[in-house]
């Protein structure tokens, strides 16, 4: 756990009369109640946070969600709504306080209908990202939601905390994705929003308040998806460019020089680069050029490349000849091949587990506005090297979304212990900056409990006030994911 | 007024110290008080509504629109917000029984700051929507939202109202074009969520809950628009197309072919384009054709073509010599010039001008799951028909969205009073069928005061009240723009 208090929550727990009531509803095989069991369900994925639930109830549709939460309303038993548990912020993981229910979503792992023609599909929360990116594809057709857990996230989870991924750029977070939804509110009504409509202006726009809310106004439990046609011309490549500055000018000519067909543009440092090659068997450097900063820069068209017409990669050249031209571009290589493009994505996609094998570190999920870009990684840097002069900085990230990655390395033989004991003025300084250039503490991936008294720290009262008058408004008993986001 | 109920509403007088302490904030110019002045305000654009103000107030800044704000919250005297006074739905029209101010944001129309890397710009309010697209034009980028009233309608208002318009299949509804709001809250406090973010997940998303309130949740003040490239390459084409199924078919495949680059799709009928080429002087038959159904087909792209290579118009040329293969298209002609798209576009834009030339008539804003929209149309035809049978239909609309305007003239030689004895019936018929489908009863227009009722009609108790607590949260005293949407 952080140092982070517990918040006030309810404390019904749940009798032997309740849990009957529950078995009834679900059935014995949506029931967990053995300690090791319920063990994966209550600990996070990261394995820093580890609460307890009396049982984990796995209903296996929307009229057994609608019962379950309606009973623990009139009993005003606390419920954490869960997906894949992959979530980095604690949203989905009980407090040790908890003494309600866990309500897993993974036995609803249906897609229901997929209309390729309208482009769009209706699936129910449990099912995986993973799957649904496969079921568009087998209709010809693209689910661009992609991130680094989607072979076991869930789509509710996804909805529920608005994530983000690879692919916000072009197509939007997970929000942007989302036709209409169906949810239990936390009287256990079903909202039936199941909507497939693309315009629909017949008052306020329920589906965004729960999208993004971390399951504290309720719990989705359908939704329907928009599609994108196939991508089938997709050019990547590996840039050494001059400079963070230079990054945001590149994309910022490339949505015209690609007939607004980028993809994807992520900003890595050569150290970062470095600590995956050092850790990841089978990656290999792109590029000689010793800079500071590469850009993974992918453009994609639907449209397939017809013989002899100028394809994406054509378009790439031409435009990385100007970028270099222009000074902005210092040396540059165009996957030719799906194993070279590969290769591209495992050096970012493997930044991860590379810093995990590296040692402690520290990391934070910013966003500031895309022009911002550079002055915030140079002030950031300049402030966490004020504290700890040895720290090593490897920013990265989604930079067409002004969405930074900005992390740190430990410095070498610091054990995490010690590393701690900087880790809150790092913190502080961080998010001050954040703050002060008007930007976000959590860009993608929420806040649930690891950043509650972080957003307290930085949001203004009137708005907290707001987010809190809309959660006492649609939860009065404070039972859906109490504790979670806000402090009542 | 529409046979509608007046709703209750807070029916505290301005009393002449309350005047005082109004021209105190806004001073002698930012007050109108004769009615000859007033008039403008407290009647609907379309001429069908009028209602009544104690006092016209019009606000220089955020902040005097915040003191304006606190002080009726304080005495409890209701508000209603305006910006262009465009709305098709009465939302910006005062009741008849209205004793409070109407709030104008017409004097807040600064562009406060463009940033054209960044793809943003940072506007007042009561900035006129043509405005904003001039001056993205002149920093090289495009704001897309583009609608028949935008040479008076103001920001503002399309943000509150969620406006539509003709480039949604594209660009999404004005809610997708925003990045930050700024908003006084009915208690009079300012809520900066003023933010030039792609991405933060910071909480509940306040701004999607205010985007489609139509001002009854608080007045949107200041925004953060997103911006795109300009485009380079356009091509517009007229498609005689076998029938609506075509139509779909032919937007399905368009995605692909045109690399993700369909700005505009319109379906327009044969009985349609002569009542414009009837009414509207200098217009154009595109093609001689005589099929029933037309297909106004854009595509655009932000790179501009090259010399030698394969431009917009080639795209277009091949796409549609397939799609006659296939039998979708019968004829098609490509505007060869700025001069017939122009011409093009007219005949769709001077639809409801013909229509008023024409007669009197009826039309329903609805939307469908784009894969319906041919059943819809068969069966809504057949439903009025059954009732008047020589109405005559004449659907059109942005099929691309799923959003059919579905019109009517009514019979030769009808008139209105006539015709208005058979529109009860057409109306409960029509938004009988769509909500069968699973449609929306306002696809682009929202409630305001002329659907109040048959929202209420339509939606979900479980909705509705979802709807209900949220007002009551954020405006416990009922005075933004009161009996708007919801009845309480």
């Amino acid at each position: 756990m952080p140092d982070t208090a517990i918040p006030v929550i309810p404390t019904i727990p749940v009798t032997p009369a309740v849990l009957e009531s529950l078995r009834a509803i679900v059935g014995d095989k949506g029931l967990i109640l053995d300690d090791q069991g319920k063990q994966p369900f209550v600990t996070d994925w990261r394995g820093s946070l580890v609460g307890t639930a009396a049982v984990v109830v796995r209903p296996a549709n929307t009229e057994e969600v609608s019962k379950v939460v309606k009973l623990c309303y009139e009993q005003g038993i606390a419920i954490v709504p869960q997906g894949g548990n992959t979530g980095l912020m604690g949203g989905a993981t009980p407090w040790p306080t908890h003494q309600g229910i866990l309500l897993s979503l993974g036995r609803m792992n249906h897609v229901l209908e997929v209309d390729p023609v309208g482009y769009s599909m209706t699936v129910e929360a449990g099912c995986v990202l993973q799957t649904l990116q496969e079921t568009a594809a087998s209709h010809d057709r693209f689910f661009p939601l992609s991130l680094g857990a989607q072979g076991s996230c869930m789509i509710g989870g996804n909805l529920s905390t608005n994530a983000g991924g690879v692919q916000v750029l072009r197509y939007g977070n997970a929000r942007n994705l989302v036709l209409g939804l169906e949810v239990v509110l936390p009287n256990g009504e079903i909202w039936n929003g199941l909507r497939s409509l693309k315009k629909d202006n017949t008052g306020y726009d329920l589906k965004h308040l729960f999208m993004g809310a971390e399951g504290t106004l309720g719990v989705i439990t359908k939704a329907v998806l928009k599609l994108w046609p196939a991508p089938k011309d997709v050019c990547t490549a590996w840039l050494a460019i001059r400079d963070p500055q230079a990054a945001i000018e590149i994309l910022s000519e490339a949505h015209a020089a690609s007939e607004d067909n980028v993809g994807s543009c992520e900003l890595m440092s050569r150290a970062c680069t470095d600590m995956v090659l050092r850790h990841i068997p089978g990656t290999q450097d792109p590029l000689k050029a010793d800079t500071p900063w590469y850009l993974l820069l992918e453009w994609s068209s639907s449209r397939p490349r017809a013989d002899g017409a100028e394809g994406m990669s054509e378009k790439m050249e031409q435009f990385l000849a100007d970028q270099m031209e222009a000074g902005r571009v210092l040396d540059a290589v165009i996957a030719q091949n799906e194993a070279q493009s590969r290769n591209m994505w495992v050096i970012r996609e493997a930044v991860a587990p590379a810093s995990r094998a590296e040692g402690p570190g520290l990391s934070y999920d910013i966003s500031v506005a895309i022009s911002k870009i550079p002055q915030f990684i140079d002030q950031g840097v300049k402030a966490a090297l004020d504290i700890l002069p040895s720290i090593r900085p490897y920013p990265l990230g989604h930079i067409g979304d002004g969405n930074i990655h900005f992390s740190f390395m430990g410095p070498k033989d610091m054990d995490r212990a010690t590393l701690n004991q900087y880790t809150p003025a790092i913190t502080r300084a961080v998010n001050d900056l954040v703050t002060s250039m008007a930007g976000s503490i959590s860009a993608e991936h929420g806040i649930g409990i690891d950043k509650l008294d972080e957003l307290a720290h930085y949001r203004s009262k009137i708005e907290l006030d707001t987010m809190r008058s809309i959660k006492r408004a649609l939860d009065p008993k404070n039972i859906m994911n109490p504790g979670k986001v806000l402090r009542l």
